[in-house]
């Protein structure tokens, strides 16, 4: 287990709202990730929410911007916030795109030479973070949730179809839905994966759905129908509902009027995700 | 009245979160300033806060961090959050600090041949922009408020203190609340005003309090126990309170375990202050 460093602490709602740094052995660098602990876990273990953020996100702009900390001190969740890929890895090419390498992992396991030491953010956040997290916080280790924004928001979508039982409770603001079907999956996954489409499937939310045998579980999806990257089939909402309709699976996808794809609408809609949640994992 | 450029608009908690440009004549420069609608000024008219921001800042620091759109639209207050100093005026040495010059205007009206034809923010925040708020957007004239931050935060005690009859309502968080007697506004005050001492007390809040002839005016201010520029005695809330105690008048300063300086703090009260106006405004 490596050293835990306490980057920043500062109080907020009553309870503690810190940046951590630690060595990351799947993803060979240093990383930092965001952890809300609410005034409850002072007196015992907390069921802990891991929100994934997205494209060019680091470890500070959701605990900046989403506004979450008022509703995890309420509901007595932490919430852990990742960084988006790997940093300081020194790559030829990995901060060249805003959408490619640095601040855009993807939240996949690279096979391709280039990334595959490096780039293996599913197995951080689903393996060494929870481990990493449960051994230095009051976190209860089966009571876990998953949510995130934008690819992040797939990240939290596909992590709970792959690793089925890991996570009670999922949701997701303007995911990208069908990242093998849109510009930026495509550049993606062909970066990190390779030319073969097969493979792909194995990282994309919407063809996971048809192979799902896990427990129940019930997606939670907002989706701001003012939102650019909706308006570019970026995201692609639909195609994963017709995956989920045509599987059994269930998915309450809401199209909120008037809503762009920034995290003013994250903000706007955080606090009923962490109710949601917190009435999952109390229950 | 210049001209009005919509430089972005966001759907947020039913409202809507602008953020404007307009040429400033008291500034002699192109400003920036942030406004939020809440949902019932689609209705009719609403009451106004003005949020003053702290050294460094710019006008999109407060609406991405400080937590204040869901009780803005709550209790149907406008919010406006101007620009902390002029920009791009080109004067030598205006970036070279951050405590003074771009960033810094510390909300008065410079007397020294350098700064004074560009760094009038009094001049602006107090009656150029509330004209041009009040021509453009659904406010009512003469239901207002004022709060801030750290050096905003001595921004809205000074400007209702100087100003008998602008605001009726007026909160801080983590004030500078005597500029004369602290090294930020020490430099500022010699920087903007010249060497003049008692030129500095008509910018002060702490010693405004005694020369105040206006109607009935309480100060609501928290502060964080852990800030460190409170413990660098930057701010110097006991010498506000000495001020007003002297002069029986009304300042309730709370100070609040644990919080440091951060926007964490502003983040956790902002919903108790503007509350706290809009029981004044609404009255």
């Amino acid at each position: 287990m490596s050293t835990i460093n306490v980057i920043s602490t500062s109080k907020c709602f009553g309870g503690d709202q810190l940046v951590i740094s630690h060595d990351s052995t799947s993803l060979g660098c240093k990383m930092k990730f965001s952890i809300f602990l609410p005034p409850k876990s002072k007196d015992g273990k907390c069921p802990v929410l891991y929100f994934l953020s997205g494209l060019t996100c680091d470890e500070q702009v959701f605990i900046n911007k989403g506004g979450a900390q008022k509703a995890a001190a309420t509901y007595g969740i932490i919430i852990v916030g990742p960084d988006t890929s790997p940093r300081g890895c020194n790559i030829e090419g990995e901060t060249d795109d805003w959408d490619f390498g640095v601040g855009a992992g993807f939240y996949l396991d690279a096979t391709q030479e280039k990334w595959k030491k490096n780039y293996n953010m599913h197995t951080y956040v689903t393996q060494e973070l929870p481990c990493f997290v449960n051994a230095n916080f009051p976190a209860i280790p089966d009571r876990v949730a998953i949510s995130g924004y934008s690819m992040g928001g797939h990240g939290a979508l596909m992590l709970a179809l792959r690793n089925p039982g890991m996570y009670r409770s999922v949701s997701a603001f303007a995911p990208i839905c069908n990242p093998m079907n849109c510009p930026w999956g495509k550049k993606a996954f062909s970066g990190y994966l390779g030319p073969d489409i097969e493979t792909w499937k194995e990282w994309d939310a919407t063809e996971l759905v048809a192979k799902y045998k896990g427990p129940p579980l019930m997606f939670l999806i907002d989706q701001g129908k003012e939102d650019q990257y909706y308006k570019e089939k970026q995201l692609l909402p639909e195609n994963l509902t017709n995956a989920c309709l045509a599987n059994k699976f269930q998915c309450i996808t809401r199209y909120q009027e008037g809503y762009d794809h920034s995290f003013y609408f994250v903000k706007t809609f955080i606090e009923e995700h962490i109710k949601h949640h917190s009435e999952i994992l109390n229950s």
